[in-house]
């Protein structure tokens, strides 16, 4: 049986101030780094061991890893790090507060942009300082291919190829993979690993810090899905992500 | 102009016990990850940026790595580990105190066994929980290549292929790379690079978490060496290194 477990990175600053973040790199709080070293003693705890882990461009997904790995006494598998797990990316919204942008545009033109499949925010104007093309990290990738905004089912676009040509394979020869992100672009991936439509994808809210596991039979068909923890706790959690968008 | 920098790892909890580490696997005190902080904000400010980072498979320097990137907000490049950057393995020793031991076999002796050339401490028996061959993190490594004792000498065999491999040659695409490790692994670079006898080697004590700078010209021909930092700071700690074998 081989596994792969999905992780949405703990608490950040942003999640805590309830703004869009996106491809913002803002940092854990102290609440996100705790929640991350429970997640790693939870799969600890319940037997779990990784070949390889594979993370985001973005400082709260990699801390995340980080402390889930310490946890776990794994800080020494190979790791490796990609902007097409980054998290979807916002457009102009990046930086606002989701209840003001509620209040301003409405809370249905929020979930939109939350949780349409198809829409996307405005785009970055290219002069915008917050462009990820003034940012060195993303040098290396092409201008044709590195967003200014997007819909989910853009991230889902740019996410997919690494999925399968990269991370998913070499699960037949690790058995166990670990896959540290964020709320939009591990949606993709489960939407992909369960063939969820455009609908049911965007109904689906993913707590922060819950290690999500699905198992794979020796010719990587999906046999089950389930999340690790108490069944309260991450139904709360979830129950809390979706109400972000709302006016408070 | 390509530049690799050096750097062991902050503090670890033996190294405040004054214990023989080697490959124990023992973590950064609160003041070695301070270190590391402060090593990273010093690269940071002096202008460093890295393309590509090295560590070993052991958590004090991993997480001395990553403390590094964080403050130089570079968490987001490609990080490789290999067993091949451990320290010096002390055989019999890892675990005992260095003081006790002086004390119990004569400072002479102490002192051979951490800085001679090519004297090994005994083993590790087989069967002795300590052998490495028991973690699963050196499963891969084929069992003649996997120390039980290393002298100075051997511990340098194990590094210069990957060095001269992995390493190096990169330098020429990434422009600059940063190596985290160990004093003794550290060593045996720095005697490759500087072309050191086997006397001189001995006789350098690395300070902890300080950045060791080389300059090397598009050739990769080496030009210049020097650390970062306070002169006097760095003398200070490099004396309380080759104090550590001393009764105390």
């Amino acid at each position: 049986m081989k596994r792969i477990v999905l992780l949405r990175h703990g608490q950040s600053i942003w999640n805590r101030e309830n703004r869009f973040t996106g491809w913002t790199d803002v940092d854990l709080t102290d609440e996100g780094l705790a929640e991350a070293t429970r997640a790693g003693e939870l799969l600890r705890n319940e037997g779990f061991a990784f070949g390889k882990a594979y993370t985001s461009y973005l400082t709260r997904a990699i801390r995340t890893l980080d402390r889930v790995l310490l946890a776990m006494d794994e800080a020494w598998i190979p790791v490796e790090k990609t902007w097409r797990l980054n998290e979807k990316h916002y457009g102009v919204l990046q930086g606002l507060d989701k209840s003001q942008t509620a209040a301003t545009y409405g809370e249905e033109q929020v979930r939109i942009w939350r949780r349409s499949y198809d829409t996307a925010p405005d785009p970055l104007p290219e002069e915008d300082p917050r462009n990820a093309r003034f940012d060195p990290r993303y040098a290396e990738v092409p201008d044709a291919e590195l967003p200014r905004t997007e819909s989910l089912k853009e991230t889902i676009a740019r996410i997919l190829p690494y999925w399968q040509c990269v991370i998913f394979p070499p699960l037949r020869q690790y058995g166990s993979l670990l896959v540290v992100a964020h709320g939009n672009s591990l949606r993709g991936v489960i939407k992909h690993l369960k063939e969820l439509s455009d609908t049911e994808i965007v109904a689906l809210n993913l707590p922060t810090a819950v290690p999500y596991v699905f198992e794979f039979d020796d010719g990587l068909r999906l046999q089950r899905d389930y999340c690790l923890g108490d069944p309260d706790e991450i139904r709360r959690r979830a129950e809390a992500v979706a109400r972000q968008g709302r006016v408070r």
